[in-house]
């Protein structure tokens, strides 16, 4: 069994917030993070598959195809959007990196075919990433 | 003369957006980057001084007192900020890296003393950047 | 249940040095790494903690409190030292990447709340560091 | 126990090419990647060992003994080479940066005395890599 | 006036070779760079265009239509190709870094359009890398 | 005229610390990079020279050449020792960033035959690096 990573990005903006909060209270647990106009990130986004590389090709998957899947089924959703107000897959969630990583996970799971998904791991910056492993 | 670079970052949310066209003309020039609830990014910059090291110091300038200076006079005007929005620096400028760029040199060139700003670089992703040297 | 990592960085000297032994030996084992008047790195820290997203908040842990934990209990100890001589979490032991990861573990972990020490790497060099995983 | 890695890096030629299947066939499955004529890659290798530090000297392995051994056993067949015409440890294999994992995995494993091979992680860009834990 | 950098990367096989040498002569100049089988890279291409930012837009140029531009005039002809073998802007010279850098340029320039093409920088690794200014 | 880069690294010991002050004096103006027992960096250093590509070999000097020349005039002086203590090239010299690259264009300049030195680009962290041109 073998580990392949895949990388894509996106740029975004979010705030920390949450909607059951006075904005004092969001300014008091997030800080500058909940500023109401928001900030922004360029994020980095690997998703790693696990399986045996196929006799024929020496492939697990074909990078090309979980690179279309990825960009369609997630970056297309998150580039260049806001994640706090027109992004279905964190509908109803905070956009924190370990939320993000989460519905990432959810979001690409059923469309991972011939290969296992095995963690998502995404940078918010450079200094801070969040990885799930689906449970 | 040496030259003597300092990196800081911010991250911080922008969109592409001319106030005098209509939401259809800035889609049309401006694409995604237009989006109306913006998107953001994790912002590099890189300021550049010259000079002649001091024959006690061994130094052009103090690199912590430079870090203070781009920190109070710049960075803590757009990190976690929204440049189209509540940046005074930017106020009536389309928040491009080029005008973000200018106007980060404009901002810091009277307080830079003892030696002399040779360029800002500004880094809006790792495949765009913009450097500028005053003239 | 979700990992989250925060990246901190110091610089400092050290040598590979084993005091019960004469400078021969060391030299013989060590090579140029046991110089007796030090050499030195800037080290890249990251700490992993892991635990399930706090419902109101979407964080595992607030990272800028996090930040403040490793720097005051691990960073202001290393950071500008000579490991060798002057930094009490290494005191009797050889300054290695090995051993100074195990050290950092076990100087932040009792400081860990909320959520759970996952893993510590440090990086010596860009092509040389070390990960701790508490046992 | 500690995980201890080491970065190598080799260039390479190689081509996605399964013998047994036409040009069609090739180009169909692996699309640009199949040029016949090749193209190539900068490699980074990263090579994890574990075991617990010697109390002498601190360390799982000394790096400049591990260096040598991945370099005379792997980089040495590797660097400046074309990876389907020329280097034994990829003989009737497509060399995929799974099977380039594997094998280098199998080179290196009756080489490594006094620690455990851990796992080999390979960079084929700086968006694609493959890990191998030996199973 | 302002500096805009557009990155771009490509994969690609190719050897120093001199066909007016022997092999031996080859050898003797260019090391295992001149192995008969070839070797690759993952090339980094700086494009950097220079110019006033426009009133309106705020950008010298379009990023995204310069992108598109080197993608098609220069990527296109490069990725996963043999630069020894079938590559136009290549013809009858060694692809060396620098004359692949002079090449890129010279394919290029005809098609910057309002604004400056200032420089084309060209990793062939991390450690080298050419960088040229039309004259 | 192409200008050609390479990069080579070395770890080293330092302080900023000027003989002719007190103690007091020095940790006033140069704060914890003062600290008597010294501290340390990972160094980069970039060597460009510039030149006209050979019309027999494509290239403006042989990289493997001129890592040797860097290597032996310069690299072997500093690596893993203490750039206050043991140093030819900055004996009398503070050795701040700035006064390192100066010694070094220094120390380099006579051996570079067949093109010019350009400059040279020192980083002591990713944050901090002196770019010195030789006058």
């Amino acid at each position: 069994m073998v580990h392949l990573t895949r990388k894509e990005h996106f740029n975004a903006a979010h705030r920390l917030y949450n909607p059951k909060w006075s904005d004092g209270e969001n300014e008091t647990v997030f800080g500058k993070c909940a500023n109401k106009h928001f900030h922004g990130h360029n994020y980095n986004l690997y998703v790693t598959v696990k399986g045996e590389p196929d006799a024929d090709t020496g492939l697990i998957v074909n990078l090309k195809e979980l690179s279309i899947i990825i960009k369609s089924k997630v970056i297309d959703q998150l580039d260049h959007k806001n994640l706090n107000l027109e992004v279905d897959l964190l509908r109803g969630k905070i956009p924190s990196t370990e939320n993000l990583a989460i519905a990432i996970w959810n979001e690409l799971k059923p469309h991972i075919k011939g290969c296992t998904l095995h963690s998502i791991k995404l940078f918010e910056t450079e200094n801070n990433f969040a990885e799930y492993f689906g449970e």
